[in-house]
């Protein structure tokens, strides 16, 4: 298994350290990166990232056997429709978007007799700053990857990026495009919305930064995950809109009974409460490959 | 500056830890110490934690020219009674609690006319794992540890609390019990309640065990905390419940907001206010010594 060449849609942290661990493992000949921003193309060829940078999305696909399309997830559709004319019949195509069911679709309507060629992609990975300059081809090792193909997609496209990711040092792992999506609403993108919302409760608050002066350890933990890149992040919420709503319900269910096992002084109640996330929690253990 | 005897009244992780340290600077001679569990005392001896165990918190206290009190603190008045009379008149004493109002009112009830051998202490520090098995000489470097003396507190008892700690390498600073649970509902009280009653809403969901093993290092670093120890925090919570519903509240608010804004669809308005919360965490650095 080696390809020709990478057509890389998007050099951030993703598609660069995509690009990387490819390269790493001996996978590719030529990686061809296209990305909106002069200063991103620059830095991704300095940094060895991308051999030759394309001028559209288009061009970064024509003569790719492999594409990987890593950009905000609400860009997907426009960068399918622009690449579906010039994409390869016999290529492979794959994106890294953190929601499925809206890129699925995007894939069927933009893509059309070519929706054969996509297997959507989720790695469970990151950094807590993006950017082509923080790329890393180790960013996938020991890490998940969810293929969320459909009924369309044909098992020998399944099978080939399943190769890629495992030679990439990925755990791959198969679900529905909405399964997908209801999980990580759970253990993804609410614990985002509550990170955002209690920054932001707190610097609204007149002593805010007092209060953060004093913030440790914990704090800094329970928060990393606020320092999300904000147009990501937007486009997640809203993608998985519905899933996400209904995890924060749920959420606020718990957080009212804690409230009121407070206000009641409930001892018991709460040392229960608590000792049952506590032991959910330290039970857990990050599924690695 | 070198103590006789530290009386160690809980030889848990802060209390074992400030033992270790207060050895390992050479401030102490020896270590008595107390606590309610036969196999605890039995590992702070082989530890080298405690030099001999004493049987209840008065005989820890007695014949000890400095006293750490480091028990959950609902547990704080009662030991503070048990020992009142046997404490030295010119002792010091100090506490480890996270809460300082609900442990300064404990310690004038409890203390009498002993109150000004007593300097409230909250050192920032901690571990996932309690225990003194897990006590280390270097918890409490390069962290904060805030004192709350009140206005009976003399200046020379603050002035050697303040050596003390500063010689185990914590940045020492003063605030009133008050303002100090005002700050620590919001960055430690909240977002321990927040982790917790996340972690219940999604084991109480039927596909909750599945989710939980597609969870990555984002969920492992924003859950970290809700491992903490049920009876520590069922105390802390109900010590400081006022303030920590207050800031439960603001939260609520805040996280309205969000949904608000992914339910309308509202990508400028989540954009924005992803954007303060990212802007505000990215900016953030944990205060160090």
């Amino acid at each position: 298994m080696k390809y020709r060449q990478l057509g890389l849609i998007g050099c951030g942290l993703m598609g660069g350290s995509f690009a990387l661990a490819l390269r790493h493992a001996g996978l590719v000949d030529q990686v061809v990166g296209f990305s909106p921003s002069a200063s991103t193309v620059n830095k991704a060829l300095q940094l060895g990232v991308i051999d030759r940078s394309a001028s559209s999305p288009a061009q970064a696909a024509q003569g790719s056997d492999l594409v990987l399309v890593a950009v905000p997830v609400a860009a997907t559709q426009a960068v399918l429709q622009e690449i579906a004319t010039t994409l390869e019949a016999d290529s492979l195509i794959m994106d890294v978007g953190s929601t499925k069911c809206d890129v699925v679709h995007a894939a069927q309507s933009a893509l059309k007799d070519k929706f054969a060629c996509f297997v959507p992609a989720h790695p469970i990975a990151g950094k807590e700053h993006a950017g082509v300059e923080h790329a890393d081809a180790q960013l996938y090792q020991q890490r998940q990857v969810i293929l969320t193909p459909t009924g369309e997609t044909p098992l020998a496209r399944i099978k080939l990026a399943t190769q890629i990711w495992q030679a990439l040092g990925s755990q791959v792992s198969h679900m529905s495009p909405e399964a997908h999506d209801a999980a990580f609403a759970a253990v993804s993108h609410l614990p985002h919305v509550l990170a955002f919302a209690f920054m932001n409760s707190i610097s609204q608050q007149a002593q805010g930064q007092t209060f953060l002066e004093l913030a440790g350890p914990g704090f800094r933990d329970f928060t990393r995950i606020a320092a999300g890149d904000p147009k990501i992040w937007r486009d997640i919420l809203l993608a998985n809109r519905d899933e996400v709503l209904r995890q924060s319900q749920l959420f606020q269910e718990q957080l009212r009974q804690f409230d009121q096992l407070i206000s009641a002084g409930d001892a018991a109640g709460l040392q229960s409460a608590i000792t049952q996330a506590s032991g959910e929690r330290a039970g857990w253990h990050m599924n690695k490959a």
